[in-house]
């Protein structure tokens, strides 16, 4: 009964805290009158957070369309919802461009054995890369030589490579902040190793799955083979299988592996962007765009990788009929096909974006995760710095954790605008839970948080009614 | 295959982006020289996410201890976990301070059942209040009147409201960014709603689970009946469960329901709070305080809240030592006993600190979950700017995600220190995920992210040997 005035302080002193955390004249949790701007912005937010509808069409979008790569049914079927979502939200025009993407087909699950001297075959968790060619049918065996990096492999030559299974293991670096920044340090093994490895005669590569996570899920991803040059099978290792395949290679140098991969690629597919907008009142043929992709990796439900940059999108629409706004400009949400492997649908965009007589004035794309918004940056080309001139917004932002605008790439999908000239830029989620879930079977509903997928539909809806008043 | 060279781009530009994403000059990704200061607090951060022990602490902590309110055992259990935990990492010296804890007991699980006039009764998940009394053995059956605020209370007076049960069902306000502060302005039901009620011959209280998460998990925490006033059974319902009775009465006024609550207060046991230090080599006599509270609600496993708190102060210690620095003040890990109910260990700290012969220069909590730390907030009392004056570290902090040092309150087990004139602050992670496992069964391990925890234990860290070296 003593605990009253102790307790009564502890409530009093959250609530203090809380105000303190929102703190800036914008947030809404102040009575302190904002300015017609912040009081605009605090209004997508709440609405965002208050009837959201983004988390319940990544529900539909993940559970109808898991695995939603190129060339399969399950792409198509996210194509269809697509066009039907933006249809019940009231766009004013929806419309599908047509797009052909590559089609590569992991086929029947692949499997990797280490073959001890003694004993059983292990098996490790596995995932063929795509792009990765199959190995024959009963599969390939072979010693196993562990690297980790590209450059390692010249110095071995030929001679040491060839017939040999190579294994790149190099981790993603666990000390930088940026996880994003880590998984670009570590690409080269997945990226560019098996093409690499394959000019010396190598007949298989096993990569370390990138993520930061230490446990048993494989992470696939592209790889590249330059035209007219060798193609190999090759596959991801979960983090736990890499490091088991690494100590028995400790323990036994001619440990032999054996891998079964039975991918295989198709003759190119037709597919689509699908493309919503908002007729812009004053200037229909000014474009802004916002826009994720719409294809996931085969293994995965594809809920973070980029189901969360698609429903957010959709979502701008969603927020600026349900606040009754008229945009001046044509507010334009495009759901971009084969991002993943090929990036077709933004090469198809970009092109028709040259001779349709508009003119995109901003494009921004989600494609980092749902999780906290906490920047955007801004894609810098020829002179164009805009995160400078949207400097004069951030305030708006940071009551909502949105703190920094900075210089740096747009995303993948508009990058060939900004290539064009326009100005393009990216949201910037919380990188940290990334690529625990990234390009894998895990990245599903379960690992999205409904009011952080929100806050980035908030902030692009935000910048979006920004631009379209008052120009970047 | 024409792929490779948009895949090319896509690669570099992600690498590009996450560059500008750490960007400022202490940045460790930057080969650009970095200041001492910055490459001390650098250390700090890659240390804890490279090797940091804090998760795996935690991982003991609440699944051997879980459930660990003051009085229970698995208290006991931690508050030796803590001793040894301490002692392990080499702290000079470790050991326990006698508190007296106030020892509230649920019981068998509670039971909240609707009763239709017709039909089977049907079970609302409820969690009975930490100090609810017990209802009679065999349950009370009451009608039930909806209301969402305290102040509807008086409206309605004694005659309306003897011997039903009130329910409150005001929502936490999604609109808001800080859940924190949601959760204060939706606190005073589930607080002091009881007593209030209590005082009109209520019969019991039920009150809506204070989170913005809508599912069937009850969300437990303190109400507070004063010294003298009568005290009555109290349950928080899940908000799945709310919202059916809600929907239940707007159909039938007068349904019953029935509630079964078994708790009790028993005498006030023994307990500790649990100190670590290392000695400083110039100023022992002067404490640089950091802590978290060991104890947790019975029906959690306490993992945000706070086994969090805890093993990142203990990690603070466990990082000096890692990285071989020697403190000039003594920096003392305090395990706090009894925030959630009572405060009685903040208080027994607190008191005998101000016989102890020492100065305390600093003390900082965490006490809001082991999410990606944002910033700080340091209370503010007496004229005392210590957010001010710490603003000249906020750059070297900005790389890890930490953007903002705010006025505000500081933790509940640091604020009596504050008020006898000592700086302190709480680390301020990201609020959006807290309520939605806070005072649950759902606060499990699985709910943390090591990367997202060591960030904290590195904020913290790189704080206190700040004001180590160089004062607040």
């Amino acid at each position: 009964m003593r605990t009253l005035p102790v307790l009564v302080f502890l409530f009093s002193s959250f609530v203090a805290a809380a105000s303190a955390q929102t703190g800036a004249p914008a947030s809404p949790a102040s009575d302190a009158p904002v300015s017609p701007d912040a009081a605009a912005v605090n209004r997508f937010f709440a609405e965002a957070l208050s009837h959201g509808a983004a988390y319940d069409n990544l529900r539909t979008l993940v559970s109808e369309c898991p695995g939603r790569l190129s060339g399969s049914k399950s792409l198509e079927r996210a194509v269809l919802w697509g066009q039907r979502t933006l249809t019940a939200l009231g766009a004013d025009r929806v419309y599908l461009q047509d797009v052909m993407v590559p089609h590569w087909e992991r086929g029947a699950r692949e499997s990797v054995r280490l073959l001890p001297a003694q004993g059983n075959a292990v098996p490790l968790s596995a995932a063929a890369l795509g792009g990765s060619v199959a190995t024959p049918p009963g599969g390939l065996v072979a010693e196993v030589i562990e690297l980790h990096s590209l450059d390692e492999l010249a110095a071995l030559g030929r001679d040491k490579l060839a017939g040999k299974i190579v294994f790149f293991n190099r981790p993603m670096d666990p000390a930088l902040y940026s996880t994003g920044l880590a998984y670009g340090k570590a690409g080269d093994q997945r990226n560019r190793g098996p093409a690499a490895a394959a000019k010396y005669g190598v007949a298989a590569v096993l990569t370390r799955s990138l993520t930061l996570a230490h446990n048993d899920i494989p992470h696939t991803g592209t790889t590249v083979f330059p035209p007219d040059t060798p193609k190999i099978p090759a596959a991801a290792l979960s983090t736990v299988a890499a490091d088991r395949l690494s100590a028995a290679l400790a323990t036994d140098p001619h440990l032999r592996v054996e891998v079964k991969i039975h991918a295989q690629w198709l003759p190119d597919a037709p597919s689509h962007n699908v493309i919503g907008e908002i007729r812009g009142s004053e200037f229909p043929n000014e474009v802004i765009l916002v826009g994720g992709h719409l294809d996931s990796w085969d293994i995965a439900p594809g809920a973070h990788d980029d189901g969360a940059g698609i429903v957010q999108s959709i979502e701008v629409l969603r927020l600026f009929r349900a606040l009754g706004l008229e945009p001046r400009h044509t507010i334009r949400c495009v759901l971009f096909v084969n991002e993943e492997n090929g990036s077709a649908g933004s090469a198809v965009y970009a092109s028709s974006a040259k001779t349709s007589g508009e003119r995109h004035i901003f494009a921004i794309e989600s494609d980092s995760g749902g999780f906290a918004p906490v920047g955007i940056q801004f894609g810098s080309t020829q002179g164009v710095e805009a995160h400078e001139r949207a400097a004069r917004w951030l305030p708006l932002f940071q009551p909502w954790g949105v703190w920094r605008f900075v210089r740096g790439g747009a995303g993948a999908d508009v990058s060939p605008l900004l290539l064009q000239g326009v100005p393009a830029a990216e949201l910037t989620p919380d990188s940290q839970r990334y690529f625990d879930i990234h390009h894998t079977a895990a990245d599903g509903l379960d690992q999205v948080n409904p009011r952080e997928l929100q806050l980035g539909a908030g902030t692009l809806a935000s910048l979006v009614w920004l631009v379209d008043t008052q120009g970047l």
